[in-house]
């Protein structure tokens, strides 16, 4: 084995150790995690990740909405500006262990390679700080948005309103966030440039021959929140035309949603993956139910066509039951292009490397998609087998997390080189 | 106020007094309660009858399914017989407090009346023993099936199988019993005869003139449980065509349930009121449904064919979906008639007392609906305003409560003076 191999294969070992160490707060026996943003099984990751910090001289912030950040100093020969690189700890319920946490493993093993590379002089870095981020809840699956920690951070979240969410028991996010010790009071720079490597969740890389995705635009999405009002009775004497059946009201608009994918010439998808009703109780009809409706789209027509047909189905399904539907909340998500300069950087540091690359779009939401929004930002990803994903059968094999590791490296090596010439909110604080 | 109007006066006070105390045990702030089967609500209502059956002189014996049995014994005098008369404590969430509480109350206070008219001589009994019962779990809310604790005293549930019974948490009866201290080991011998007031639950006697409805039989019903298996994946990446989505195969089942009664001749009343979906979360295609279906009518036929319907639905559902959907419980509940001599005597008993009744069928099931398995039972409703039921809404005036016990006072005292010939279930203990 060369040297080089040698070296290699020391950082994909550290690499792979931090990484399937995650795997074990919120573990479960069919291989997948439960780890909620700002459970105890995220704290338990939080802390593992603190304790990984400070073992490796890096200094640690936490900010008010829970985000952590890792601070490596290069120190004062650097120019004073900050490189930011992560993803997120949170999971779905019975989600994947690699969705999030492999992005924050790889970032922190990136930083401690820079820095080695700075050491012996092969890497003078156009940034004096490399910030490892954690963002809180970003799956929008325990509190609702997704995209939390990062929205707040970019600014597109009050942080008033983050710290108020509510989950499905009543506690508000700035509680759960106390309880586990994350309610920060720290702020950080807005970084001049971002970068996040994540799992593909989807099969394109799988098929072909490039262990490396570099996303070049994220699909808009609209997130619409239904209420559905209908009328307690009994199930058995009430006649069917007497009924306010608010369960019903909520399959025909699930079935309806689905109807409007179906129709579309443009590909558009959708989904409702959440449905609380009330009572829910075998023997009452439901006088309450809430949905949770998707549509996305890399075309913007498609999804404002999309809202505009739901909003048919709205006063239809209301006529057909009686029941009163009003949307309650709508999360917009425009189609986001992230930046062409860094995508161009990283195809040279690929080629150089010889290393295969696809060219992608990402369908679902990432931090990356936010952190756009105040600086230069860049998604590169690694396969998923079966493009599985939210799933404990969400796959990626340690030989895929190695190579994507190396292409990642290759990418922030060039990233670091060059500073980002016109910032776009340079030096402030957050 | 002549002296026969003072002393009904007096029973009154006495019976609002006590049913209106019950409202306070899981009371909510819209008029309903929330009084779940064996549940803390549950508990404080049981205790609150147990003091008003030691302060009263009924002695008291407890089941090993909950069932409460206040006794009243009228001497030596008499056959060693026994008649019963009771109903609910338990309610729905977000229940009415009419249902099943009332028929309790009214049973009570039926027993001090009786006690009264032996005691003056106006009542020779055929029955030594005057037996309240509050049966435990009526309403399969908490803990389904409905009709748990009659359904173990008539032999149609076996004990152990009712005690393993789990809540959505995952509680067990036997732990939620013994928790509140109402895990009981007594028997009660079979009885000779079983009477109960219940409200109407449906509008017929609130348009009519009469107080008292005597129902000649209950409708049958089937309550189908389908689970359904889906597959959990990003609601983001995957394509529409990949995805087995099984909160869209639960909404098709669900507007296909409509379709079934909808399409019959005879008529036949379908309700989902309970869906339990999994993870339940926003961004994910859900892999776990599971639905409670209902199908209600009086003609068997009718029933029949729409089990034949929802198998087939069950089939294109999952050609459709792509989901497996399968059928895991089904309750068969059949068109049941109540005892024909005691709805003649107790015709008989009004018209003397020139009180109007309904001649009346049930579409909820019903404690006496089991009791009449293995004794003479009937069942006589009260109005309920606008047939609303299950429903915080659930409302009997004060003056149709007396009324209708005054009703039922008269039916009583005709069904206690003559012993049934040829008990079902003579003298097994139970």
């Amino acid at each position: 084995m060369s040297k080089a191999d040698q070296i290699r294969n020391a950082w994909h070992t550290q690499l792979l150790n931090l990484f399937h160490g995650f795997s074990a707060f919120g573990g479960t026996s069919d291989g997948g995690v439960s780890r909620l943003a700002v459970s105890e099984e995220d704290k338990q990751a939080r802390d593992h990740l603190c304790d990984w910090f400070q073992s490796n001289d890096f200094s640690v912030r936490v900010d008010p909405v829970g985000n952590i950040f890792g601070i490596l100093d290069f120190g004062e020969d650097y120019a004073p500006s900050y490189f930011f690189c992560g993803s997120h700890l949170d999971s779905q319920p019975n989600g994947g262990r690699f969705d999030g946490a492999l992005g924050v493993a790889c970032a922190c093993v990136a930083g401690l390679y820079l820095k080695e590379l700075i050491g012996t002089g092969e890497l003078d870095p156009a940034y004096r700080f490399f910030v490892v981020v954690n963002w809180t809840g970003e799956e929008g699956a325990r509190f609702q948005p997704s995209l939390i920690g990062s929205s707040v951070f970019c600014g597109t979240l009050a942080l008033d309103d983050a710290l108020k969410l509510k989950d499905a028991d009543g506690m508000e996010l700035e509680h759960a966030l106390s309880q586990i010790g994350y309610l920060g009071t720290e702020t950080m720079p807005v970084p001049e440039r971002y970068l996040e490597l994540h799992i593909e969740q989807g099969g394109l890389l799988e098929q072909s021959e490039a262990k490396l995705g570099l996303v070049e635009a994220c699909w808009g999405t609209r997130k619409i929140r239904v209420q559905i009002a209908g009328r307690a009775d009994h199930t058995g004497p009430t006649p069917m035309e007497d009924r306010r059946d608010a369960m019903l009201a909520a399959a025909l608009l699930i079935v309806d949603v689905k109807a409007v994918s179906a129709r579309s010439e443009i590909e558009l998808l959708s989904s409702v993956g959440r449905l609380v009703v009330h009572p829910n109780s075998p023997n009452t009809v439901a006088d309450v139910a809430e949905l949770w409706i998707e549509f996305r789209s890399a075309n913007e027509d498609a999804l404002r066509d999309a809202e505009r047909q739901l909003n048919a189905c709205l006063t239809d399904v209301q006529e057909e039951t009686g029941c009163k539907l009003r949307v309650s909340n709508t999360e917009t998500r425009n189609v986001t292009e992230f930046d062409g300069d860094g995508i161009s950087k990283a195809k040279d540091a690929l080629s150089d490397k010889s290393l295969p690359y696809l060219n992608l779009n990402t369908i679902s939401g990432h931090d990356a998609v936010r952190l756009q929004s105040i600086c230069p930002s860049n998604l590169i990803f690694v396969p998923s087998k079966g493009g599985i994903s939210h799933s404990p059968a969400e796959f990626t094999s340690d030989q895929d997390i190695c190579d994507g590791f190396d292409g990642m490296a290759a990418v922030l090596t060039s990233l670091m080189t060059t500073s980002n010439p016109d910032p776009i909110m340079k030096g402030t604080e957050r």
